[in-house]
């Protein structure tokens, strides 16, 4: 029997030149705009002084948010949420990559909602209004432009974990693929790793639909032409970067009504931990984690591994290795960091943030086999 | 270059027993809901009485409008908004097929905006607001569950053409496939082949975007497998008409961002003016109609023919044909009572009401080409 509920009320516009309408979008919902970004590179690339630009010339006033660091912590976004009330800004504008883009949407959840923002990523308290949001995304990985989630860790107790709220879905999402290929080659491989791996599991996910599914399938197709030719110098034409920037922003959809499964669930953990790169931890991770989870879905991995080159459900995960070796992103997680005594921490953790996502996992996953994989992946 | 924007806010909630949400849905939304019915298949079939129990069971008051036709009139939906307005209603629920879906909409939205509603439905006015919505498809044919358009028929001009606002889009849409298997084998020949219709025009339209693509494909694909064997009788499993039925939310929701194209811009003057069955005029049409579009973008009609059994776009119309002949619904516009005199004025109200429509055509639609199609069709 078909059951699902699909309500995901993205608003895209999508196309080279998109970044210099966000002056028009913010004029449409506010007059005062705090606009969140991480380090420099938006300002080297001349977008933010282009994005500014047309803010100013719609008549939107800029307070800068500029301090948003690799995986936001939920207190740079309490600050944030801080310097929106104090200068009254009504819109928040986030230009940046996935860690930019969650800190926005936490901070324009936390300018009408009052509380620990902890409460609400455990749903021990609600909320459904946040100042209205637009987002510009400058990379191609996270898809947070398309869902309602924003990933952020506590300092205090190392839990990454994610905001989940219809609130924080952007009322505009700016996303032009033109403002990717400054990406350096590095950050490319990990983000668009990053939106292959969305795909992946929302469509083996227990809460995949036919929705979802239509949307990942898109998704796998567009990245796998993509990613390679794009890494490796081959194919640096337009059409390749709107086929991965494409492919980053359904990945972000599937996930928003399917969820991620177990490596996106083991990465929080490790990255929590050790603050790596979200790209790499999962480079690490998902081999191992489709191979654990092949007997639940074997008929999805074998559509996988086809799109990916493969020849079934058998060769998935080395399929998924060759595209990584072909990426430079072969690693395990002793390379980013991880020791043999930090796994019994987060083996923990995992049970404890991503219990979501391990309810979406085709396979059931206990402490005996996560740890496992932990300890096959160093 | 692409270019596109999306924003389809569908709230859609799928699966056996999906109706008896209704009074749940309403609650969240109003006190008081107009009821708006067509005939008497929803009372036959005890659908209505589940309804009207479920409202009740939620504490919503129900003001049944059970008077809607098919091919609805501008009327019958002024009607319906001074009883709305009258009884003080602030919810609508619309149950039956596409006329009343559609006609639901309009009273819902003429509840809250003044004025005649053909002026909205040509630009000369807009609106935004509209009191919520929740509709229940009994069909699976229209999608109109899954988009915010409205088609209308003018009775003094005998234009039939769509209000189009985001308004419209339904709060909530409860599909339940198990509502559609009493449909009469004719009914469902044609609402079915309307649901296909929508994903091939879409699919074809020039303004297809990457997602309405994925969501057409995906319909194409479902309806293609389930209409034949569900009219002949040969499949009647629930998965059949699970198939059948979200193929035509999908369908309603790819026409809902890429629109339609000649087929229904030629198929709205002949039940404008004669007041047919809209799947029966669409059968009339469709050969005709792929062939003159085929030049176009012949690739995609290869796709659409492959889906239906054909080897390539030069028999995109046969394998349609032969489609239609399996499910009983050969016809001409002569046998649904056009006659050769109506051609001109057909012609000249399809430039008119379509305009719209024919934009999206991959090859450019003029009165000449439309005149020689009618006429090929009779």
């Amino acid at each position: 029997m078909l059951n699902f509920a699909y309500h995901l009320p993205v608003n895209l516009i999508f196309g080279a030149g998109a970044a210099d309408l966000a002056g028009e979008q913010a004029a449409l919902r506010g007059k005062r705009a705090l606009l969140v970004t991480g380090g420099s590179s938006a300002r080297r690339s001349g977008l933010y002084d282009r994005v500014t630009g047309s803010l100013e010339k719609a008549g939107v006033g800029v307070v800068p948010f500029g301090r948003v660091e690799q995986n936001p912590l939920t207190t740079t976004a309490e600050a944030g949420a801080d310097a929106a009330k104090r200068s009254g800004c009504d819109v928040v504008v986030g230009l940046g990559g996935g860690s930019v883009m969650d800190c926005a949407k936490a901070i324009a959840f936390l300018a009408l909602n009052d509380g620990d923002i902890s409460e609400y990523i455990y749903g021990r308290l609600t909320g459904d209004r946040a100042l209205p949001l637009i987002l510009i995304p400058t990379t191609c990985g996270t898809g947070s432009e398309g869902n309602g989630f924003a990933v952020l860790t506590n300092p205090a107790t190392g839990d990454k974990k994610s905001l989940r709220t219809p609130a924080v879905i952007a009322k505009a999402s700016l996303i032009d693929p033109a403002c990717m290929t400054t990406l350096p080659g590095k950050v490319l491989a990990s983000v668009g790793f990053d939106a292959l791996c969305h795909s992946m599991e929302a469509y083996t996910s227990n809460a995949a639909t036919p929705l979802s599914d239509s949307l990942a399938l898109t998704a796998m197709e567009l990245a796998a032409g993509s990613l390679v030719p794009l890494v490796t110098g081959e194919d640096g034409s337009m059409e390749a970067w709107e086929k991965l920037t494409l492919a980053s922003t359904l990945g972000g959809m599937a996930i928003g009504t399917a969820g991620c499964t177990l490596a996106h669930g083991m990465e929080h953990p490790a990255s929590g931990i050790r603050n790596i790169v979200h790209g790499q931890g999962l480079a690490a991770l998902t081999p191992a984690a489709i191979e654990a989870l092949l007997p639940g879905r074997p008929e999805r991995f074998a559509r996988i591994s086809a799109l990916l080159g493969g020849t079934g459900a058998g060769d998935c995960a080395d399929a998924v290795r060759e595209l990584l070796a072909r990426i430079g992103l072969s690693v395990t997680l002793g390379d980013l960091g991880i020791r043999g005594e930090d796994i019994p921490w987060m083996t923990e953790n995992c049970l404890k943030v991503s219990a979501g996502n391990l309810a979406n996992t085709p396979v059931p996953a206990d402490a005996a086999m996560i740890e496992d994989i932990y300890r096959r992946c160093l």
